[in-house]
C-alpha cells in the first residue's frame, strides 16, 4: 500500500495557523468541526499542558471522542496529570471499546485507584469489556449500541432512540430486544425512517440476522462482517442477550492485524503486540520476535553441512557440481515457500480447506513440473554451453553432468512444491496456524532434502 | 484466519429442507428474509432453470441483490439464458458498483446488445462508472447515494430521502450539495432524525469532511477510510462534484486483496487477478505468476556457484568450510528476508516513510547486532566442540576456524539485515512497490554477498 503519514495536512495546517497567532477560540471551533484523529494528531505534537489547557474548553462529548484517538502513551500521560474527577468525566465519554482497552493496560493499582470516580453505568462497562480476551469477540465489541422493543411504533422506536442515542455512535442497524434483552431481530435507521410513524416494528422487522458469539474468535467475527457486507454485527451471550456490537470499522483492524500477523509469520517472526508501529518498537523487542527462528534454523542448518561432509569424495571428483549447489538450495527454497505462501494465504482468506488437500497437492505437482522443465532447460543449456572449464573423468562428458545436475533440479522443484504446499495443511490439520511453517523452515527443510537428492542422483548416475 | 466455508449452515439447512419439501412458496419467503449472501450461495449449487424459476418469484429489488451476490459465472450464465428485457430488470435493481464490474467483463458485443434494454438513468450510470480504471476511487465507488441541500429544514430532508432512498443502499451519511451537485458537507441520518424537524441543515452540517478524489488510488482510498473510522467517504471529481461514495464495505475487500498482493510479492509472486482463487485458477495461470521470478533467480544463482569455483582452492585445503556454506546462505537469507518483510509491511501501513531511513538502517543495525552475537556463539560452539573429525593444516587450530567462520556469519548476518531493510526502501524512492523487492531476491543477493564476505574473511584470516 501506500503510505501516507498525513492524510489531510491542511487540517494540520489550520490548527497550526490559529495556535500560531493564539487565536485559542477559533482553534477550540475547529477541534468541534475537525475529524476527532486529525484533532488527536495536531494535540499529540503539543506541549501536554497545552493539550490539558485545550481540552478543558471542549465539552465531554467532544473530550471523549478527541481522547479515544490520542496513543496510549498520551493517554496515560494525562491520566496521570489530569485530577481523578476530570479524568473520570473524560474516561465516560470515551468509546467503551478503546475505553475497555485503556483500563486493562493500567495497573490493578490504578484501575482500583480510578474506579470510585466513576459512575455507575461506566465503572460496570469496562468491568464487564474489559474481562473477555482480546482476540475474541467480547474483547472488541463496544456497548455503543440501540436497542427497542418489537411492539412499539416506528414514531415511539425513533423516540427511545433520541433519548438513548446521544452517547450512540452506530445508529445504523437499531437492534429489537426483549426485556430480558435477548434479541429478536435488527431495523435499519432507513426503515424506521423511511416506514410510516404508526406501523409497529414487528411488522417490518429483520428476523434473519448474522449474529456473533461473545467467545468467538475476532477474526471469524471480522469475516462474518466481510462475508456479509455489513456496518454491524450483534455480539450475543449464551442466552442469546445482546451484549455488544463489533462495527466494520473494527472488522478492518482485526483484517489488517491478520494480514500482519500472516505475513510475519511466514518470514519466520513472532507476529507483533497489537498497535505495535516499527519505529517505535525497541530493538530488543524486535530481536526477541526474530532470533528464535533464526537461531534454531542456523541450528538445523548444520545438517546440510553434514551431508556435504558425507559426499566430500563426490565434490572433490566433480567440482561442478559443488558449482551448482547453491542454486539447487536456492531454487528449492524458492519454489517451496511460494507453494507455501500461495496455499496458507488461501486458506486465511477461507478460499478452501484442507480437505481440498488431493486437489491442492495435484495443483501444486502440475505447476511444479511446468516450473521444474524451465529450470531445468536453463540449468542444462547454462552447463553444457557456458561451464566449458571444469576438469571431468575421461569417461564422463559435460553434456552427461549437465543431464545430471538438471534432473537433479527438476526433482528437487517439485519436491520443494509438494513440501511447501503440504506443511501449512499439516500444521492446520493438527489445529495450528499454517502461516508458522515459515518460509524460512521450509527453506530449510528443502535445502536438506535438496542436497540429498542432489548427491544420490549424481551418485547413482555417474557411478560413484 | 480460521477458514470458514459456511458461516450460517443453519439458513443453507432451512433452505434445502424447503426445497426438498418442495415448498417453493415458503421458500421464496425466506429468500426474501435471509441474507442474500445466503441465498445468493444456495442458488449457486441448484440448477440453472431452478434459479431462474426463483428469481422470477421474488421482486425486482430482491432479484438484483442476490443477482449482485452470485459468482460472475453464475451472471454470466444468466445473462445468456435470461430474456435481455428480463435481465435488464434485474440488472437496473443491482448494486451499482456490481454492477459497473459485470458489464466491464461482458464483450463489446455484449454490451452492445444489453444497452437498449436498459433505462437510461441505469445506462448512464453503468457507461459513466465503467469509464473508470477499478485501481482508482470510480473504479471501485458506488453512486447509491442520499443526497440533501442546505437550505431545507431537517423535515424536507427526510421527505427528500424517503423519495430518492428505496434505491439507495447506504444512507448512514447524507451528503449537502448545491444544485450543481458541488459537495457542501454531510449530515448523519441519525442527526438528522435526532433535530428539530424545523432545523435548517446547514445548521447542523458537518463541513469538514474528508474526500477522495475520483482519480485517487484505491489503497489510498481504503487507508482514508481506515485512519478516519469512516462508514463511507464520498468521490469528488475535479470540480468537487459529488460523483459517488466507497463504503468501508467495500474498503475491507481493498484491505484484503491489498495484503494478498503484498504478501504475494513478498514471495515473488506476480499478483493474482481481483477474484481469483486457488483451487479455481487453472495451474498454468499459477505457473506463469511464479516462474519469472525463479527462472530469473535460478540464473542469478549462477553468480554463487561462480564465486566458489574461485575459491576451489580454499574449499580443498579446509573442506570444512564447505560444510558451513549452506548454514552461511540460509541465515543470510533468513535475516535479510525478515527485516525487509518488517521495513515492507511498515511503509504499506503508512507507519513510516522513506524520510526515516536513517533511523531504519541504525534500528535494523542494532537489531542484527544482537542476532549476529547469537548465531556467531551457536557456530563457534558447534565447530570448536562438534566438528572433531576434521583435518586441517597443522599450524591452524580447530579454535582459529570456528573463530573465523563466526565471524563471517556475524558479518553476514547484519549486511544481509541492512540491505533486507534498504532494498525495499530504494524502490519506494524510485517509485516502485517496496514488496517487489521480493524475499528470494533478497535471498539471492545475500547469497552472493555472502560468499564473497566468507571466502574472504577466511583467506584474509588464514593467509591463504
Amino acid at each position: 500500500m501506500e503510505e501516507n503519514e498525513n492524510l489531510e495536512p491542511e487540517n494540520q495546517e489550520i490548527l497550526e495557523e490559529l495556535s500560531e497567532q493564539g487565536k485559542t477560540e477559533e482553534l477550540v471551533e475547529m477541534f468541534e468541526e475537525l475529524p476527532t484523529m486529525d484533532v488527536a494528531k495536531f494535540m499529540e505534537q503539543r506541549p501536554v499542558e497545552e493539550v490539558i489547557e485545550y481540552l478543558d474548553k471542549l465539552d465531554p462529548e467532544d473530550q471523549g471522542r478527541i481522547f479515544s484517538d490520542f496513543t496510549y502513551d498520551l493517554q496515560l500521560e494525562l491520566f496521570h496529570k489530569l485530577p481523578r474527577r476530570i479524568f473520570a468525566q473524560i474516561f465516560g465519554q470515551m468509546y467503551s471499546d478503546i475505553r475497555a482497552d485503556f483500563y486493562q493496560e493500567l495497573t490493578k493499582e490504578e484501575q482500583i485507584e480510578l474506579l470510585p470516580y466513576l459512575d455507575k453505568k461506566t465503572r460496570e462497562d469496562v468491568i464487564i469489556l474489559s474481562a473477555y480476551p482480546p482476540e475474541t469477540a467480547g474483547g472488541i465489541m463496544t456497548t455503543d449500541f440501540a436497542t427497542i422493543f418489537a411492539d412499539m411504533t416506528a414514531n415511539e422506536a425513533l423516540g427511545k432512540i433520541r433519548k438513548d442515542a446521544p452517547s450512540k455512535d452506530m445508529v445504523y442497524y437499531i437492534y429489537v430486544v426483549d426485556h430480558s434483552m435477548v434479541i429478536k431481530g435488527f431495523v435499519t435507521l432507513k426503515d424506521l425512517v423511511l416506514s410510516d410513524p404508526k406501523t409497529k416494528v414487528f411488522e417490518f422487522i429483520n428476523e434473519h440476522y448474522v449474529s456473533a458469539e461473545v467467545n468467538e474468535d475476532r477474526e471469524s467475527v471480522a469475516q462474518k462482517i466481510d462475508r456479509y457486507d455489513l456496518a454491524a454485527i450483534p455480539v450475543l451471550n449464551s442466552l442469546d442477550q445482546l451484549v455488544g456490537i463489533v462495527s466494520n470499522v473494527e472488522a478492518i483492524d482485526i483484517i489488517q492485524k491478520e494480514a500482519t500477523e500472516d505475513i510475519e509469520r511466514i518470514m519466520g517472526i513472532i507476529p507483533s503486540e497489537d498497535g505495535e508501529e516499527y519505529l517505535t518498537t525497541p530493538s530488543f523487542a524486535h530481536f526477541k520476535r526474530r532470533v528464535v527462528w533464526l537461531v534454531s534454523l542456523a541450528a538445523v542448518g548444520i545438517l546440510s553441512g553434514m551431508i556435504i561432509n558425507e559426499y566430500q569424495g563426490v565434490l572433490e571428483s566433480f567440482i561442478i557440481l559443488a558449482m551448482y549447489m547453491p542454486m539447487m538450495a536456492a531454487t528449492g527454497g524458492n519454489t517451496g515457500s511460494q507453494a507455501a505462501t500461495v496455499v496458507i494465504r488461501a486458506l486465511s482468506l477461507g478460499e478452501m480447506t484442507i480437505k481440498d488437500w488431493p486437489k491442492i497437492i495435484y495443483k501444486e505437482t502440475k505447476i511444479s513440473l511446468m516450473l521444474s522443465i524451465c529450470v531445468a532447460v536453463l540449468t542444462f543449456a547454462k552447463i553444457a554451453f557456458l561451464s566449458f572449464h571444469t576438469t571431468l573423468p575421461d569417461n564422463i562428458s559435460l553434456k552427461l553432468i549437465a543431464l545430471v545436475i538438471s534432473v537433479a533440479i527438476a526433482v528437487q522443484v517439485i519436491t520443494s512444491a509438494v513440501i511447501g504446499a503440504s506443511l501449512p495443511l499439516i500444521v492446520r490439520k493438527f489445529g495450528g496456524d499454517p502461516a508458522v511453517v515459515a518460509s524460512p523452515a521450509i527453506t530449510t527443510i528443502v535445502d536438506i532434502t535438496g542436497l540429498l537428492i542432489y548427491f544420490s542422483v549424481a551418485s547413482a548416475t555417474l557411478g560413484i
